[in-house]
């Protein structure tokens, strides 16, 4: 297995990670399975098509309907299996794989940015960072959630600290992109998988409003 | 009055249809004049022009503006004159214009993506479900209500089935897209106006959660 | 000092102002560093980045990423200076400093939508009050917050009133572009001002529902 089938193996996994997770998310609400499959799919392909736009490239899934199909199963699986998904073990282990494929998406978007050369220095990282969030944004809207902007879980700084490090460490030493992408997918990932083990928020210099430090008028 | 003619009468038909609908659908939760024209332009040409930019076509509207002072002026009318289309029978009328429109947009919407040759077999579907729903699911997100995708509402579910079955058939028998087209638009347009009629929703067991099934935790 | 760097200057002034009142809104219903900072840069480049996909030319920051700092630095300033920024006098020049943007965001939008020759002569309106609004809706939408188009408040009007002039006068006087943009601004302007110093609302006979007349079934 070389690096480009482990590329696409992870990016598949995520898919599965993104969709299931979603459709989790959203059954609280009540859904159907038509709202659920919607809802998966766009989780998982809603980043990607949302950079892909803005780069004005062809949608990624355009050329490769895996990603659909592989997320269109996964929340049919998640919407009948909903029982067995959120057992403790098997939710906790979907939570993981999700910040595996946004960190991982985080990366491979920024990685797509400095291909075109778009907007640098910053276009990679703010398109790095949609790709991961964007599905989860499009979702939460859609569902009439609220937005992970606007809680204090760990989820879009690692993101941005996985994509900034691809773009400073390519930036000087362009020959090593498959080694510089895995460690700072790893590093977001060890973030995120932080965040979700010790319960960690964002610190508290970081969060205002919450406490009605802001909302006084 | 050939094809081409009939399809672009539809099209204006459900044009009107769609800024009607979603004016009246907000009035109530209060709107001035401007919100209720962008929600009705919105309404009627959001879904194709999102389907426009995922495919990287210039937006349909850009060369035709008939659908846009058709919708504006629609918007207008059923602003002023919303006690008129309030009234029972007008507004039962305008709900199933409304569903004539969304079966026809979602086979015209598959049309193009297969004439494109676009993401195939599922970028017809997909495609052809957003120019159908794309338009209400932005305005339902914009006013603050609760978009279809979380209702028991069948809906998006006809939509699916037109623009399904007119791939499928155009497969087999490429040569009929005109009987196909008009074929699999009634079919839709005569789930959607069942469900209208005797209320049907979504089958019990493509339902999840809003029984707190899966929202015990 | 010559036009062009003048309105270069107006329109950093812009999204200095489009920022920073974007960071004011959200604070109060609780949000983090990162959150405050995506929805300033998303306020203050999303109308025009929309704009831009819907023409299908390059999102304008993706060639001048000035304006994405200098939103990220005015998010930060009003991230911990919000003590300071919502001070009235502060919060109040900020107001007006927002409402001078979006005045000349709608005219330079029109003015780019003109130029392409696209979509005459709906186009360079829509588009140009997309330019001015489309991102504080957006921001509205992911902070989960009321979306202007659902308030009374006069902001959506002047900016119509701006872009039109804008097209209408042009139409007449193709050569006196920076004279018509200018008049066109500062009409805009004074009437948002005043909206805002004299708490101006949209007209009671654009206005339905809030009463409950059209709500009553």
């Amino acid at each position: 297995m070389n690096s480009a089938d482990l590329s696409y193996a992870l990016a598949i996994a995520g898919t599965v990670a993104f969709a299931v997770t979603a459709v989790l998310a959203v059954i609280p609400k009540g859904i159907d399975l038509f709202g659920a499959c919607v809802m998966g799919i766009i989780t998982a392909i809603g980043g990607g098509t949302i950079r892909d736009i803005v780069l004005d490239v062809p949608v990624f899934w355009a050329t490769d309907l895996n990603y659909i199909w592989v997320a269109l199963a996964s929340s049919i699986a998640a919407f009948y299996g909903n029982r067995f998904m959120e057992r403790k073990n098997v939710y906790n282990l979907m939570l993981y794989l999700d910040g595996a494929g946004a960190s991982m998406f985080a990366v491979q978007g920024a990685e797509k940015v400095i291909g075109l050369d778009f907007a640098m220095p910053l276009g990679p990282v703010i398109l790095g960072v949609i790709t991961a969030i964007g599905g989860g944004l499009t979702r939460d809207v859609l569902a009439g959630r609220t937005t992970l902007l606007m809680k204090k879980e760990l989820y879009a700084l690692p993101m941005t600290v996985g994509a900034s490090g691809y773009l400073i460490f390519m930036h000087w030493f362009p020959e090593s992109g498959f080694l510089i992408g895995t460690t700072c997918a790893l590093v977001a990932f060890a973030i995120r998988a932080a965040a979700i083990y010790w319960g960690l928020t964002t610190p508290k210099w970081m969060i205002l409003g919450d406490k009605g430090i802001a909302s006084k008028k």
